[in-house]
């Protein structure tokens, strides 16, 4: 579907309003707005990570623009699951009305309150769990536990007088649950006989064909992994995945090692998680890393971050040497992690590294090493059976992700005109059982960039694609400004273009000349005049060395 | 091995010296050369493509300076077959010495010819098939049959009084190949018995596991794909993949459809291999583009370039509309290729937008519409116990993939002080049956950018990665030469930094009171007051911003 922009009606009375605000075309900032009867409920509001074509980015936040003129009218935020592309643009929606309530799981609101510590914000929590039901505002919130990569995650089934939507978050059905916390499917059951009007589910792997393996299939690899390795042993996977840090512990005590957190934020998600009870450390496991050295080689576990090919992560900072830990000859590094889109490169250069240096590199294409977080295409099917949803919006997804899970829907019986393809800002409106696309609003991405949020366009990321690619050269000139007689210059400055400055000895006697005639023809303004250089400079480049430099004329008035 | 750099002593009578300049640590620009008594024989000569780090970079060479001043040592430079990292910087080499002896097979041979047409080269060839023996300078080469992913490749025994060294060039072992042409363990097991003494070997798919499926797998697959497409097909895939084009082929004809040529690399290598016999058309099917429009949708299939996702290859331009086939709802688009590590983004974006235009997208990821043109593990072990190699020198891979190969070596009965890992530029001399690294070259990168070779410097990429980045600031002061007083500016310009110039206003007065402090402490040297601009600039840019532009600043006597 590609909608053309149009504002929606107004919203009647009876009506629900959903707007997916991010998520929709992309894997990550996750957040959807909810409408009834003047009141927002938001769900979820999570960063997406940049790709190469955005470059310098440091993080993307959802488009505020619906909510920023009706921050008093949310009446909460609820959050389905602790990871980045779920909490991780909360601190920015506070920063613009810093009460608004955070409607979580224990371990969600830890590790959220942790992140808004460090922008200075202390929220209003409220602390819920599997089939606790909240009123927020007009809307009936019932909390359903779902299976994940990290601990306790939600999926909300929010109901109003306009019907009930279900909203799955992130999950999986691992019908053998490290923690034996299963995916609720008798409430899922429930709340199909009871009917759900809208289902918003998500589909990252909705095209992948199948069942995610169970998360508990690792613990034996590692076990085996880390029984082989002769010297010391690394492990590198996301710092919130609990679970798979209770494996590594489990494993390495099962091995008679000791475990050393690496990482600020392996180290902080983890003591959260034990205090928590969520993370259960086996009696004397863990060691404080500054300890670790005078533990025997073959006695040692590093869990650390960096299993992307993050440059300031422990594990980039270990190939480089610039990490107390040397890796070495006869040392084993599990990575213990998907491998993300985009990071290949990244993620290869750190297993030559590691190889070059000796160590034994354990990864997901030798070893049964990581199991994705969410629900494969036949999992999708058992949901859908499961539930019967009148009307499917799939969510968390590319555009391809998104038509993988509406066939998933269309082949368990959902008629086609009742699922929804939508894109971010799409506006769906649900009354009496018919959910409709009413409406298109225009959002865009939000680039946080250093200290600036949204300073940076698409325009300026243009720009640095360029600079990125070609380089520039800066050609300044001063003139005189009543004859335009060239008083300096032209000088020429160039970065990223050529070593050698000499090459624009042919180009400079060109510049002088168009500038002279354009005097000549009586050109005065500055502006005209860098025209007139660029132009020249322009041709020369692309017909004398193919090439296409961002050029920056600078023409002064002395 | 992290080798210091050494150069090699002079070579001894009666010794082989073997130098990898290229495909070691990396996958491509693929060359070897070859030295005895005086004369250089060079196996391979090809490109690397530029990775994200590298940004704006068209191609990468092999570093020639090992053979630079010894051009007429040259006796010909063998190519295994007619691949890009093969023979993709032939030309380059011959422009410093035309009349270099090209030798191959005939497809390859006429692969690089026209290439080396586009640079206006006629070279000097010598046309050899499996079996022929020819005596090139003091190297007798005997020619082997071996099976890859495009016809016509050969492995090349080196035989010289110090030894036989059997290189494989790329190389699989694909036992039901379309062309019958089985990669030649016959003659292996007979250069075997008669004695190797230095097996450099493919390591491409070292690390991965088992056999990799026959090519003919994939036919089956194509034609119930092709069967069953309600309207146009659309497959992309290398321009050089003979044996896949020809399944496209064969498959369209067996469901009644014909099949347009698109993309001019496409056509031309097409056009060639069906020339020299390797491309059998069936009677009929091949339809010209232009007159491809008049045949109803579903008779007609389309094979194309562009399955990397190259922007301005066929697939692309169709997925931006810029092409004159428009796909739609109900066509079918066929990614018959690997995934290039680097790659993925660039191809989920077409996958998602081939999707959004209502194409169903079939790829490796949901269909078997891709075999490897590599020998994974297991068919190195048949190779490395045929063969029974005495020393053995994984090459064609990043250093992952070598030891990867050197583990199989040793795991076959290779002694392990008898496996070498070596670089690009580690000097190798055998004789007696004994291969030793005798010292190691500082061989670099050689950019192509535009019609610039060897011009764009590591410190030139660094800067773009920065001003990919990070954008820049310039700012331009015009000073008294006597005084130090500013007559213009500061004027600050900014690209890829910040859409508002006015974030600029906060510096201004703190450059123009810097500045004057330094004229009053005698400052004139515009270097030095450059630098107290790019302090000052800077200081406040990372304090206020949190950011690291590049800092451009430029003072001018006037």
């Amino acid at each position: 579907m590609q909608s053309p922009i149009a504002d929606p009606p107004p919203l009647q009375p009876g009506t629900l309003r959903v707007v997916p605000v991010g998520g929709l075309g992309e894997i990550g900032r996750n957040m959807t707005v909810f409408e009834y009867e003047g009141k927002l409920l938001v769900v979820d509001c999570g960063v997406l990570f940049p790709e190469e074509h955005q470059p310098g980015v440091d993080l993307i936040l959802p488009d505020f623009s619906i909510v920023r003129d009706r921050l008093q009218d949310i009446v909460g935020i609820v959050l389905t699951h602790g990871h980045e592309d779920h909490i991780g643009a909360v601190p920015y929606l506070l920063k613009l009305r810093e009460d608004i309530p955070l409607i979580g799981s224990a371990l969600t609101l830890a590790l959220v309150e942790a992140k808004l510590k460090e922008h200075r914000i202390k929220p209003y929590t409220l602390d819920v769990t599997e089939g606790d039901i909240e009123d927020l505002g007009p809307f009936e919130c019932e909390f359903v536990a779902v299976n994940h990569s990290i601990p306790d995650a939600l999926a909300v089934a929010i109901t109003t007088p306009a019907g009930t939507v279900l909203h799955t978050g992130d999950f999986k059905m691992d019908q053998l649950p490290l923690d034996n916390r299963l995916t609720d499917l008798r409430a899922f059951a429930r709340l199909g006989e009871e009917g759900v009007d809208l289902f918003l589910v998500d589909s990252t792997n909705a095209d992948v064909p199948g069942f995610t393996t169970p998360e508990r299939d690792i613990g034996p690899v590692l076990e085996a992994v880390i029984a082989r390795a002769p010297r010391r042993v690394v492990v590198a996977s996301f710092s919130s995945h609990v679970h798979r840090v209770q494996q590594v512990l489990d494993a390495a005590h099962a091995n008679g090692r000791r475990v050393a957190l690496l990482g600020r934020s392996m180290v902080r998600n983890m003591t959260i998680a034990e205090d928590l009870g969520y993370l259960k450390v086996p009696a004397g496991v863990l060691v404080d890393f500054k300890k670790a050295g005078d533990i025997p080689d073959n006695k040692i576990v590093y869990m650390s971050t960096g299993s992307q090919g993050e440059p300031m992560a422990v594990l980039s900072r270990m190939v480089n040497l610039e990490h107390q830990i040397e890796v070495g000859e006869g040392d084993t590094v599990i990575l213990a992690s998907s491998l993300i889109p985009g990071n290949e490169n990244a993620v290869y250069r750190i297993i030559n590294g590691l190889t070059k240096l000796g160590a034994n590199v354990v990864h997901k294409g030798n070893a049964k090493v990581h199991v994705s977080g969410h629900a494969a295409a036949g999992e999708l099917l058992y949901c859908y059976n499961i539930l019967k949803p009148k009307n499917v919006l799939p969510v968390h997804g590319e555009y391809r992700h998104l038509v993988a899970n509406q066939k998933l829907a269309i082949e368990t019986g959902v008629p086609e005109e009742n699922t929804i393809i939508a894109e971010d800002g799409t506006v769906i409106d649900l009354r009496d059982g018919v959910a409709k696309v009413v409406g298109q609003y225009d959002l865009g991405f939000v680039y946080v960039d250093g200290s600036s949020v949204g300073e940076i366009t698409d325009a300026d990321l243009k720009d640095r694609r360029i600079l990125g690619e070609e380089g520039f050269i800066s050609i300044i000139v001063v003139v005189e400004a009543q004859t335009g007689r060239i008083v300096v210059g032209p000088e020429i400055h160039a970065k990223g273009f050529a070593e050698d400055d000499r090459v624009f000895d042919a180009v400079k006697p060109k510049i002088s000349a168009a500038l002279a005639e354009a005097a000549e023809n009586g050109v005065r303004d500055s502006h005209a005049l860098q025209q007139v250089v660029r132009r020249t400079v322009g041709r020369w480049v692309n017909s004398s060395l193919r090439r296409r430099p961002m050029i920056v004329p600078m023409v002064i008035e002395a």
